[in-house]
């Protein structure tokens, strides 16, 4: 046991203090960084989904890449100008889940946070995928433990973001503007090498090779992975500095210029240097291998990829806990989610989103194409519903230029429903039916947990409770100290106070502090109802509820070495077992605790729901 | 739960009271048939075995087996000629456990007890897969579903050896004599055709290729797992009808016979026959193909020994628990072995039992040949161990003839001994240093099992208390009852009590006897220590602690509406979370029996050892 903890300890770092937390302030280049790895990302694998799709069709086909890159670059725009303006509109930051339930109200809201989530795993399912696949194309050796290395990586980033990885701009900025130079580098020796005639030039015509429609429109959605990662900065207008809208703005322009000429520049070439997509080699690395030879450049370029979707995945790391966070504390999720752990983190949300991520790597043995059908449903969900909301939110709020801005967001919200219905419609059968499923489930599962909330809220408050009702007295005769362990004053701790005052003498009530306990309120309610009981309140600027609490325990313990000391813990009691996972569970900590402190009575007071 | 419960009580059963425990005694016809499955199934492989070492050197070489397999019935003579001593020895029953510990001492006696544990997991694992191996050369479309058909058997025999399938005579002479009858047939029908000039005959002669004399050690090694469950019939002398240890050796003669026979019958035609393994079909199945050809016969074949080596991997369900049983009762293993469950069988083994199996199963694919060479080692080990005890057993015992045995079963621990060298040295490589480690392993888990109940059974022993100590006195103004749950009287019962008496008035104490308690030895040690609370014995005849437990607590809250009657379960804290293991954890089972009844206030009374 100690020496797992030490282990841990040693990788995830000492605990930090409440006081340390802080949130930076970003240059626009810094934003960039931090914030559009995600999007930039992607041209290291929608070229090569749009081929895969087409060479369905047969070689001849792949020339229909440019036209279908071309229509995706356009939507970019569509989505970039409709981002603008929810930029505008929520400075502080407008998530799918906020701009949809704000505007479209509690169900259209849920189905945004559903698919967002969703979307948020599959980024770092998809990101660590490819940049692993970008590792084994330079490093063909590696392929046999293509699930390991993915599974290595997951760790790698939950470790880093325990550790509380701030998105610190320096840090990011590297792998991100390194990427974009190789990439940039590569397009330019590539155009240069065919100006200068070392290739063999192919006209880019449209092929006459029959296609159906429906192919054209898989590869068309496959191609729309490009997309992802783009709403990115109007999740982060927040981090940028004053005025930070208009900096969001420019930023997000800069970002979908760079993120256009990359995914058409790699198109277009994959196009003139005939890439036909092969399994063990990536799009990108064999046209890195046609262009750069296998030299020191082609590495570069491996690494750079590999490294920017590593930020990519992380991305997810900061996004999934506070999405977490925030249907926490909407009690969509378990509370849990709201602990902000040792190092200042949600680790909680940290350790889900890693573990769903590793067990996806594992079902889909950590192949990116295999998992890319699932991406683009949940991207274009919440784009489409976050762009309705934003038609709703003008006509609710018409300020300056609304007019306009509804149009763009209409336009937005028409072109990605459309979109999403396409993704749907050819992407079905290779998997986009799991997410499908699985978003009314995940919003089923929220629904559910609000209402074993509610129920819980209700049955264990106090309101009406009558303040000079009987209470029992306190046994005078007895020789026995008690402790009781405060959570809320609700019903469930009357019911261990009564019994408290039903076998000791002394009594003393302990509540914890761990920096979110509205005092004021706590102490008044507690002269209302328990004047008779002293009341210490203990601050925990590590926010750890059982540390103080067992320690307290102890020292009371050595001050009473003679008598039996009853620590008093209540718990209520929920009516299915596996409702105990929405609740912290603190009782069965402060046990295992008192286990070390050598407590010798523990008494569980036990209130039915 | 509550859908899950009764799912469970579908499958397994309503519980059995303890009265219904009885045992069966057999004919010797039904006990050959019950007996002996282990022993006679495994001519389903062991011809195979030989064939595949063989074959590494080349198709000549395959007409070695003859003079293989005519040493291992040699080696067969042997060892039963060993066991007729055994049988006269221990006509109660002297399996290598019992015998090596009470002639040779404790470590050798663990060794066996280790060996044998390992024997019978792998006998699942082994016919198991043989028996699926049966079916799959018949129905070569069921060959990608090995390993899922593999663990369905498994459940299938922990299902019905839960409900408490009795080894019941009748039910096993119908696939065991339907097998003999099988094979005989086979082979009679075979040596016809031969006969009749319907195949082509094949001199038997030693081939001339060259072969290494480590690769025909290797052979002789791999056919040894025909010996495998000879011993059987010696570890169950009482389950024959009077004179017992007669009827057994008789049996024993008989299962010989019928077992060299079969062996030696098989691996002749597999030459004649000119049968090379090959992946897909077992031997057996190639050789049944050939004789039979495709009709009813061949499918008849198949079946009799899917079924014979499902009786064999059966056999291991009656065995494992049953040794089991005897090591928790010496504290070499985890005292939950010792619970007869619901349905008078020993469940925890029989789960355990096929928890490993299945562990196995997954581990080596379900693959028959890739288990066998871990097979032989525990096999012979114990062969060993247990021939060589009873040479010391007739020195210490000279009763008639002891001089005969003496040689007999010295002759026996030789030759065990030396093939047991082979075994290791041969299929060292290919798995058997597995279980070389692996009992060693085992050995030391028993040992540090038994130092654990060894400490905790001196730290908790009320020995050396005073009689007449000073006692609390009962809080007679307290209003507050306590119900104070004892399993037996040691230090951590005597705390409980004393705590009782600090905060309750009336006070009761509830012991529930499922069967084991010695009732004169407690109410006497109660009197001494504890007369001043009344010590209530409740009889359990289903064997549940729980049950009457909690219905007690119930009904005594029932008829204290008004109060918080607490219940007190004592508990001691050994120093490592891992230890609990070894204990029964009834006060966890406890709590969550009284979370259904709605008990409101539990504390437990903690004894740190």
């Amino acid at each position: 046991m100690k020496t797992h903890r030490g282990l841990w300890r040693y990788l995830v770092g000492e605990p930090l203090p409440t006081s340390a937390f802080a949130e930076e302030r970003l240059t626009n280049t810094a934003a960039l960084a931090v914030l559009s790895s995600d999007a930039l990302s992607s041209v290291a694998y929608a070229t090569e989904e749009i081929l895969l799709v087409l060479v369905l069709a047969g070689g001849g086909a792949l020339g229909l890449s440019l036209p279908i890159a071309l229509g995706i670059a356009l939507l970019l725009a569509i989505i970039a100008l409709s981002y603008r303006q929810t930029i505008r509109a929520y400075p502080s930051g407008g998530g799918a889940y906020t701009v949809a339930r704000e505007n479209l109200g509690i169900y259209p809201g849920l189905i945004a946070a559903a698919s967002l989530m969703i979307d948020y795993i599959l980024t770092v399912t998809v990101s660590v995928s490819a940049g692993i696949a970008a590792l084994t194309s330079a490093v063909p050796a590696l392929q046999p433990f293509v699930v390991e290395l993915c599974l290595l990586l997951v760790f790698l980033l939950m470790l880093a973001n325990l550790r509380g990885l701030r998105s610190s701009g320096q840090l990011f900025s590297i792998p991100t503007y390194a990427f974009i130079v190789t990439i940039f580098g590569l397009i330019i020796w590539g155009i240069f090498r065919q100006a200068t005639g070392q290739i063999t030039v192919i006209p880019v015509t449209v092929t006459q090779t029959p296609i159906s429609l429906f192919l054209l429109c898989r590869a068309f959605a496959a191609g729309c992975t490009a997309l992802t990662g783009v709403e990115a900065i109007s999740n982060g207008v927040m981090v940028f500095k004053s005025p930070e809208w208009q900096n969001a703005r420019r930023t997000l322009g800069y970002m979908v210029g760079i993120l256009t000429a990359m995914f058409l520049g790699i198109t277009y070439l994959a196009h003139v240097y005939q890439i036909v997509p092969e399994s063990g080699q990536t799009v990108l690395s064999l046209l890195g291998r046609s262009i750069f030879g296998n030299g020191i450049f082609y590495y570069f370029l491996q690494i750079t990829t590999l490294l920017i979707l590593m930020l990519a995945a992380n991305t997810s790391f900061a996004d999934f806990p506070r999405l977490s966070y925030f249907l926490a504390r909407d009690r969509f999720l378990p509370r849990q989610l709201l602990l902000l752990g040792d190092r200042l983190v949600y680790s909680n949300g940290i350790i889900l989103l890693s573990a769903t991520a590793a067990i996806l790597i594992v079902i889909f043995r950590g192949q990116t194409n295999a998992i890319i059908p699932l991406y683009a449903v949940g991207v274009f969900t919440s784009f489409s519903l976050s762009q309705a909301g934003m038609v709703r939110h003008w006509f609710k709020d018409k300020t300056g230029g609304w007019l306009l801005s509804t149009v763009i967001n209409g336009i937005g919200a028409i072109m990605t429903t459309l979109v999403l219905m396409v993704i749907v419609a050819t992407k079905f059968k290779q998997g986009a039916w799991i997410v499908v499923l699985a978003i009314p489930a995940v919003v089923y599962l929220f629904l559910s947990i609000n209402r074993h909330y509610r129920i819980v809220r209700e049955r264990l408050s106090i309101d009406g409770m009558e303040l000079n009702r009987s209470r029992t007295q306190i046994q005078t005769n007895s020789t026995t100290p008690a402790i009781v362990l405060v959570g809320q004053l609700h019903r469930g701790t009357v019911e261990a106070l009564e019994y408290a005052r039903s076998i000791a003498s002394q009594i003393v009530a302990i509540h914890v502090d761990i920096g979110d306990t509205d005092k004021t309120n706590l102490l008044q309610q507690w002269q209302e109802l328990e004047a008779d009981i002293p009341l210490i309140i203990l601050d925990s600027p590590y926010r750890s509820v059982v540390k103080p609490m067992s320690e307290f325990v102890a020292d009371f313990e050595a001050r009473h070495p003679e008598t039996f000391t009853t620590v008093i813990i209540p718990v209520f009691m929920t009516r299915h077992w596996w409702e105990d996972f929405l609740h912290n569970q603190t009782a069965l900590f402060v046990r295992a605790a008192l286990r070390n402190k050598r407590s010798r009575v523990i008494s569980s007071v036990r209130y039915y729901l």
